[in-house]
């Protein structure tokens, strides 16, 4: 085996050892909840549009020639989250879930590869279409024992002097008790120019400093809102992609830069279980990488691009008991609403209507027009059955997207649970396994379109797949193989010629050592 | 992107077009329903026995200095079969869900990379833990248009003139009727000898000739027995290890050799849902490729070594929803039976039983001592409790092996269903949902001791999730990247510098320009 290991460590070490050159322009793009059933799914869904027969339409980054895959456990669970997963990712060390670049002591602080660039003169640009004060843009400028200190970390980017921020807002701007100085005060204080309108955002120039532009638009946690809406006219505000144009026009110049792009919703959206509101969202993700790779265009010879994950999430499978091996990707396309928005029509329904008078039958006609889902009548499925028996696939996919009768009983038990009031509702594990913590009737919709697709999910949490690496451009070689997620730290480190010793972390000789272990 | 395409392509070709070193001897591992769920969910079962932290323990093979990953869609569905799979892999052609190396209107044939490195005068070796007339054997020696027609397939095996068959035995020796000629028969007629006893397989010679090497334990589709089932000291015959160390003994010499081995039965585990068997045969995998690493490492300069599986199955997943982020996977180690043994159990229970005395506690005892999982009484519970206080991780586990009342409710239903005969079982969705069509009980006990480890299964069948590709020696360097399985033969028959022109396949260049498209 000592051959295999030395053989390892070559590869590993060697490509940016030997390499003098180094990026002047890094993107780091990190799709959360992104493994590879979510790359693959989006890519079965876009070959589903595109051709009748199996089909598995490329991305732009899984065409990079670099390929690697990264484990990601942390310091305390085979199951990591965001919080220590870009802790190993961001800073190279393991820690406990919930912590933020520090040990699972939470004493020992660790420097952030965007820090390092810093010192080393190059700008920083962070986006995520989250809140910017979130697990994964705050794992490059925050130490945190919780990733919950939503206030804390805001004062942290205020530190960073980082040159731009960009996507969601703060979750909690003026601390947990709303008694704090508004973060955005002490950011123009620092320096910072904070701009909230859209004309702002796009009308911003180099000239303008240091900026946090902050999404128009944004959902209850500070978030961008789910890309799937756009499709019943939803004003969303900027794309994840205009955020990175906006970036490197911001940014580009002779000290180069390091971006990192956070697709963040992919992740809440297979916690929901909502396959097709995760798969939009992976396609504004995609969106975002192409603008880098035309970047990378003019300078091939000076970019790095990266797009990675930092866990998977939801145990989501192109594969589903009920529809054996086949799939059909293409109903998801009826899908117009993300699970969230439509959980605020069943609300308001819930609020509006007496107990006595609520029925599902109400709001059929909503299930029908947003997700496709409908009760068919016998004379309406006879045509249909008639149209199929001519090949028409499309009425194939009509008559597998009507309710049949297994599907409307589940559908009803979970309309009850959802007109009982959220205090009221049973805590017991069978419910929970049945619809997490979320509005039982929209749980219900999405598990039953998704299996219809041949998608199944066996979790609310994420879950212990490693996620894939995709590189191309100046040091891209060394992420190809199978490494830890702590690992994208260090070869960042080589390949930018940071001199992680001037932080507080281990040397590259451990680095080595930790290799051949 | 046509830089990209550029490089991808380069990337791809060059290695193997600027390398003047062909390798003299190359291993293909396949395990069959195997992707990166499974390798992972071994590693993470080794983890949890080796540490007290989240510790994910390499196998072999995922040290391997090159890494790359497959996208697997058949023709005819997004989800492949072992057939269609197999048909990629070992002849370049994607084909339909069921046919083996022929053209999904099952007129052209195509010749396999194995034929053409027979003809080009390598020694051919073909093992398998299923038996050696099942698809993906049959891939790389067999055409025929139903992967079912298992005696027209032992009859293509005996004009291959390969060198060593191994493992598994013949699915239907004398035909579907039973009255064709003995398949053994024929192949002694045609130089090879026949073993059937542990004794003679392990005297083999190189001087015995051309042979065809099967297990003395074959279960009743003549597959090996699963691995699990030597930890209550079932004999299981030989190993895949041993057979693997027999085929390299035997085909050693001045002509190289071509030797592929396929772990078969951690697919049937899948399709089962039974992690633990599939776990522990996915050790015996890895022992077989550690018996190949240890002759690389002699021949480091003219071995080559690929690892890879042709499919996921059962769409496993390392979290589960009841489980959240935890994972108990050290619980696994308590299962001492495969699913298809145990299933024996009920099955026998169920005729010695009449249906009125039939009742779930008589098996309880079985359960318990086959699986770990237990009812606790009070007492016995506290007693634990007490015990987990302290912080005894033992005690811990033993009260999370025993039945709550959800899960007793559940066993209970199951138990009713497998006591009906098979053909008075209901056969409606909602059943199959539940059970697959297997033996009701049994798959109940492997879902609740799989979800209490924290592990997930949407589907009794395969999924269409990509597979990794892991690489070691001479040419390894161009099994990486991102490819479709079809790219497997044309990157083989190029570093093996095989003229792919004279079979009946495409040519290098429309490989080019398919990889650019």
């Amino acid at each position: 085996m000592l051959l295999a290991m030395i053989l390892t460590l070559i590869s590993t070490l060697s490509p940016a050892l030997a390499s003098a050159s180094t990026p002047k322009y890094v993107f780091l793009f990190i799709g959360d909840g992104v493994s590879v059933p979510q790359v693959t799914a989006t890519q079965i869904y876009l070959g589903s549009l595109k051709s009748k027969n199996p089909h598995v339409e490329s991305l732009c980054f899984t065409k990079f020639p670099a390929l690697g895959m990264m484990t990601t456990h942390a310091a305390d669970s085979f199951i990591t989250d965001s919080a220590s997963a870009i802790t190993a990712m961001a800073a190279g060390h393991k820690t406990n879930d919930g912590v933020i670049n520090m040990d699972p002591s939470k004493k020992v602080k660790y420097k952030t590869i965007a820090e390092f660039a810093r010192d080393k003169g190059m700008k920083i640009g962070i986006i995520s279409s989250v809140s910017i004060d979130h697990a994964t843009p705050a794992g490059f400028y925050a130490r945190n024992p919780s990733r919950n200190n939503y206030y804390e970390i805001a004062l942290d980017l205020a530190e960073s002097n980082f040159d731009f921020f960009g996507g969601g807002g703060f979750r909690e701007p003026k601390g947990k008790d709303g008694k704090q100085k508004d973060v955005r005060e002490i950011l123009k204080e620092k320096g910072y120019k904070v701009v909230e309108r859209a004309e702002e955002i796009r009308a911003l120039k180099p000239s303008d400093g240091k900026v946090v532009a902050i999404n128009p638009v944004l959902d209850k946690e500070a978030a961008l809102p789910y890309a799937i809406n756009r499709k019943r006219g939803m004003d969303i505000g900027l794309s994840l992609a205009e955020f990175t144009r906006k970036a490197i026009e911001m940014l580009d110049g002779p000290q180069g830069f390091f971006i990192m792009v956070e697709g963040g919703k992919v992740d809440w959206a297979c916690h929901a279980n909502d396959a097709a509101s995760a798969i939009q969202d992976m396609l504004d993700f995609n969106e975002a990488v192409e603008v880098a790779l035309k970047f990378y265009e003019k300078h091939p010879n000076e970019t790095l691009i990266i797009v990675t994950g930092d866990h998977e999430c939801g145990g989501m499978s192109m594969g589903f008991a009920g529809t054996r091996y086949q799939t059909y990707f293409k109903i998801l396309e009826r899908q117009k609403i993300s699970y969230d928005e439509f959980s605020k029509i069943v609300s308001k329904y819930r609020e509006e209507t007496p107990r006595d008078k609520a029925k599902l039958e109400d709001l059929l006609p909503k299930i029908e027009e947003l997700f496709g889902l409908k009760l068919l009548d016998a004379e309406r499925r006879k045509a249909l059955e008639e149209k199929v028996k001519t090949g028409d696939i499309e009425a194939a996919l009509e008559l597998h997207l009507s309710l049949n009768e297994d599907e409307l009983i589940e559908l009803k038990k979970a309309f009850e649970m959802s007109m009982l009031p959220k205090d009221k509702r049973p805590k017991d594990e069978l419910t929970y396994k049945l619809y997490g913590r979320y509005e039982p009737l929209t749980v219900k919709i999405t598990h039953i379109l998704n299996q219809k697709a041949g998608i199944g999910w066996t979790s609310y949490s994420h879950t212990g797949l490693p996620v894939p690496v995709y590189a191309i451009g100046v040091g891209s070689e060394v992420f190809k193989g199978y490494y830890d997620n702590t690992d994208l730290f260090y070869k960042l480190c080589n390949i930018l010629n940071i001199d992680i010793s001037k932080g507080n972390i281990i040397s590259v000789i451990s680095y080595a050592y930790r290799l051949a272990a």
